[in-house]
């Protein structure tokens, strides 16, 4: 393990890193549905939701003219064509939302809480996230994820992997990027943290994106800290 | 007490309400001063800081052309000047940023920690102060202030009572005015939130100045929530 030292602040990317999106929207969107009365193949639907949120994050940045636009938002119209590609009828404005909000109800890895308990003993945790910030505050509270306080992509009106991103959390923090340390179950999240000078530690998280997932099951960057899940980052952390 | 039972999140002034910056920091310089072998009158010098607090922050209000200028550089430029008018000498540029730095190392009132910790179990708490948003998540690391989440005038690069913060707080956490409380020892804090459309708690901390207070002994104002200490806003909001 390099030195890492110097670091004051670990910042976590959080969906697919410490919360468990996919298992979490299948589980509660079933659940309503068959309360609610809506038969739908949600599987389909939070498997395409998810694969068009990097997309509907590229149009916000590379099309800064037209001002910031937060997660909520895009999941929003992204929701809107998939129940039309996917025939999913009957859902009122008041389901759309409810859906929609289904982000905010998210579940940690069963490792996340017992870990960030402990890296709070040491460190400052927050969430680095492409997460409004209402979207990230109201799923701590529903998953007790223990934030010392909740920065988002959304405070520096840019999404990760975008520089402002890193080096604003450094910049809020009053940090130098080295006394950072960006967390996240994401290659191309570490290695964009990692070319601004922040410190890095990865996590696998294989069952992410289920039968579906393509990559990211195992380390591919030369990460300061790699460990089988947050557990064994804080024993390699000292926490 | 008027009707609450939409409120979903308590935001906090900080200093003074939730911590006791006057008593912290007094005896903070005072052993410091001992061991680092620097005598002066440390009470004057916290007082003094404090005295020009508001002043330094109309500054930056009133020339928004000049750019937001975040508290710790406040701090640091009175401080400059108070050194050399109670002519304290001997001070290093590390001194210096030393005791600019107390302001990150303020203790809770004896009702504040555990108050909060029953508070946050039904609501969203939150500290809404002009401190930075470093100031104020390494405060909370010292005092043990359990914040969900750490919303700072520096987010809105608004100082209070100016309208964007508190407006600004209730925008990020994706709620209208009326679902936010701004819980303040001072009057004209809640005053400015509360023509805002927020609901207001109030707490006297009569002995914020020490001798020198002048106001805010009691509520000056129509306020949702008036309790003796935290412990009794927390009784009466039903936690």
């Amino acid at each position: 393990m390099s030195d890492v030292s110097a670091v004051k602040a670990l910042v976590f990317d959080v969906f697919g890193t410490i919360v468990d999106w996919r298992s979490s929207l299948i589980a509660d969107f079933t659940a309503w549905g068959e309360k609610r009365g809506i038969k739908a193949d949600w599987t389909a639907l939070v498997d395409g939701w998810r694969a068009v949120y990097a997309a509907s994050m590229d149009v916000v940045r590379k099309n800064p003219q037209n001002g910031y636009v937060m997660l909520d938002t895009l999941h929003r119209q992204s929701l809107e064509k998939l129940v039309a590609q996917l025939s999913i009828t009957g859902l009122t404005d008041a389901d759309l939302h409810h859906l929609t909000m289904g982000w905010h109800r998210l579940n940690g890895w069963p490792d996340s809480v017992a870990a960030l308990t402990r890296l709070k003993t040491k460190f400052i945790i927050s969430p680095l996230s492409n997460g409004n910030v209402a979207l990230l505050t109201n799923m701590a509270k529903h998953a007790g994820l223990p934030w010392d306080l909740v920065m988002s992509a959304e405070l520096f009106e840019h999404y990760k992997p975008d520089p402002e991103v890193y080096l604003g959390a450094a910049k809020l923090l009053g940090l130098k990027p080295e006394q950072v340390m960006m967390c996240a179950a994401h290659n191309h999240d570490l290695k964009a943290a990692q070319q601004l000078g922040l410190k890095t530690a990865f996590v696998a998280r294989p069952t992410e994106y289920g039968p579906l997932q393509k990559y990211d099951f195992g380390a591919k960057g030369d990460w300061d800290v790699i460990g089988k899940d947050f557990g064994e980052v804080a024993d390699k952390l000292g926490c």
